[in-house]
């Protein structure tokens, strides 16, 4: 039976609690026990105890992990906003089914299952890439609304239908991924939209544009908040769906509503870059009790990305200068995690030691 | 036939020569057309292409590692630097041999076999533990010299020798561990006398003392730098074993001999903490041609430690806010490694999508 459009998103979001103090409470005192001085092991003794609190167990566990690499396209790459043309989303879709991209070798390595979905390319969808298309790309943000809150709504829904598929085979935690020619450019406009930061501050280079370029970027950035009437007081008349519908993209929608979904069934969710940021952003927005729910994982030369991470008090672990995407940063604090997790479940305790 | 002391670590300096800067070349132009923004892996980049110069091959492998732990005890604890007392050094190779320690639970994650050697500890060496005791615990270094020049070679050498059997076995790469209840102290020490930084500023809670405790520690640190007659002028008059024998430790030396010996052998040599740091600043001061072997891992919240990577001009990968020692940190830095290589090797290249 198909639901009426935004029913999922809404039962999503009343099914998010907090994290479970109790437990966490619990594992924090097996973790102050065990043969280390009190909190020596730092972020790693934070990310078990949370990840406890999150899987609501003392035994958390990230047996089963995934990278949902959501892929789509933009109007506004025709103001020439990027380094690199449309095509290359559906290029790269085809690499990543070939098993021949950086997340393709990194989940690889790292024990994670990849999904990558077509929520909106403007190509053919290649074998082996789940089709979920939405639309093909979205309008020209720099002209008028990108989405309209319908399509925004429903690829948030695809995301949320992915998470609880994941969640029901047992996935513990998911990194979020992205591809989409042109994507730096709603990702800091949707950053500036909810941070409040300038949006200069916030336009990085992208694939690889010049100065130039980049603040021509800026100002189409501007004229898209100024076209659809985002400013600093949006939050008065719009909702967060509304702006992700004017400024945001498909496979950024398809994050947020992964996101959610994550948190609603109990999953970890890993923030990678800029686009992934900007998606927390959003999420957060919606519901902020999805925040326990996330690990931001690399720091990334986009501006935009510290920007968000600041806004939602995360910090990152990984300081590795790379802005790639595709969930190539997040799935590499998978190691970290389980760091975390072999800590809690393998280390002797003083008692143990004798002191 | 046993060498006379010393001329091991002179014959392991005069090995050690710079990375191949040929091979970095040819990595670094494969590297670049990959399927990827030229540089967007930041960091990874530099990795792969810095191994494969330090391995001397276009196709580096990290497929034998190890860590090294070094442990021994430290005079300078009767003057209550610490909050741990000394017995706690053999209470921990004991742990270490049960593999019940942080790093027996993050070597077997990463897989790296772990090595500890008992160079200098004041217990009785545990069954398990590699016996290289060159004495018994340091003097303290408040008081006088912690240990004599010939001492401070030999267990340099200890050091050297050991990365040379790892290195004939086939091993890669070297992380350096550390256990000495108190060694914080000596690190301190040591990198206000190298990088002429004042003491006050990288005296830490180590494993944890109060404000007041750590202040009569920086007092200390500098008792032993007058004591020891070391000023900001030492380099006229001392040599950096000098330096190293009047206020180090036993395992600080051991882990200079191993990043010499790790440089001369073309193993890459992965720096932990604060106890790491100040054994890779000896061995810079002993050769700065061992510096392009190096890798920083995390950032200790021990202050001494940034002083350290930063005049080493080192930057560190991961941000755990992590101050346990033990090589804890150096080894979670190798599944970033692992996935620089990974990247090198398995990923499409641009010409092969069609671009």
């Amino acid at each position: 039976m198909e639901q009426t459009i935004g029913a999922l998103l809404a039962d999503t979001i009343s099914r998010i609690a907090r994290p479970d103090e109790e437990i966490m409470g619990a594992v924090q005192k097996r973790v102050d026990n065990l043969t280390k001085p009190p909190g020596s092991l730092g972020v790693l003794e934070e990310m078990v105890v949370r990840l406890s609190g999150i899987q609501r167990t003392e035994g958390p566990s990230l047996d089963r992990k995934a990278v949902i690499v959501m892929c789509g396209d933009h109007g506004v790459v025709e103001e020439g906003v990027s380094a690199f043309p449309s095509e290359v989303t559906g290029l790269m879709m085809g690499n990543f089914t070939r098993g021949g991209a950086a997340i393709n070798v990194f989940a690889r390595q790292m024990g994670a299952e990849v999904v990558v979905v077509d929520i909106g390319s403007k190509a053919e969808t290649p074998p082996g890439v789940r089709n979920e298309k939405v639309k093909s790309g979205t309008k020209n943000m720099a002209q008028g609304s990108a989405m309209t809150p319908d399509e925004a709504v429903r690829a948030v829904e695809v995301g949320i239908a992915i998470a609880m598929e994941l969640a029901a085979q047992g996935c513990k935690a998911i990194a979020l991924g992205d591809m989409g020619i042109g994507n730096t450019t709603p990702s800091a406009a949707l950053t500036a939209a909810i941070t409040g930061r300038p949006v200069d501050e916030l336009t990085g280079k992208g694939t690889g544009i010049d100065e130039d370029k980049r603040k021509a970027k800026a100002a189409i950035i501007e004229q898209a908040l100024a076209v659809n009437g985002i400013d600093k007081h949006w939050r008065s008349e719009l909702t967060p769906i509304d702006v992700l519908a004017r400024i945001g993209g498909l496979e950024i929608a398809g994050l947020v509503g992964v996101t959610l979904g994550s948190a609603a069934h109990g999953m970890a969710v890993i923030i990678d870059g800029v686009i992934a940021s900007a998606a927390a952003l959003v999420a957060y927005e919606i519901c902020p009790d999805v925040l326990p729910f996330m690990f931001a994982s690399h720091l990334s030369e986009e501006p935009a990305h510290e920007a968000a991470l600041t806004y939602l008090e995360l910090t990152p672990a990984l300081h590795l200068r790379m802005r790639l995407g595709e969930g190539s940063g997040a799935v590499l604090l998978f190691p970290m995690l389980e760091a975390s997790i072999a800590m809690l479940n393998q280390m002797a305790t003083f008692d143990e030691l004798g002191l």
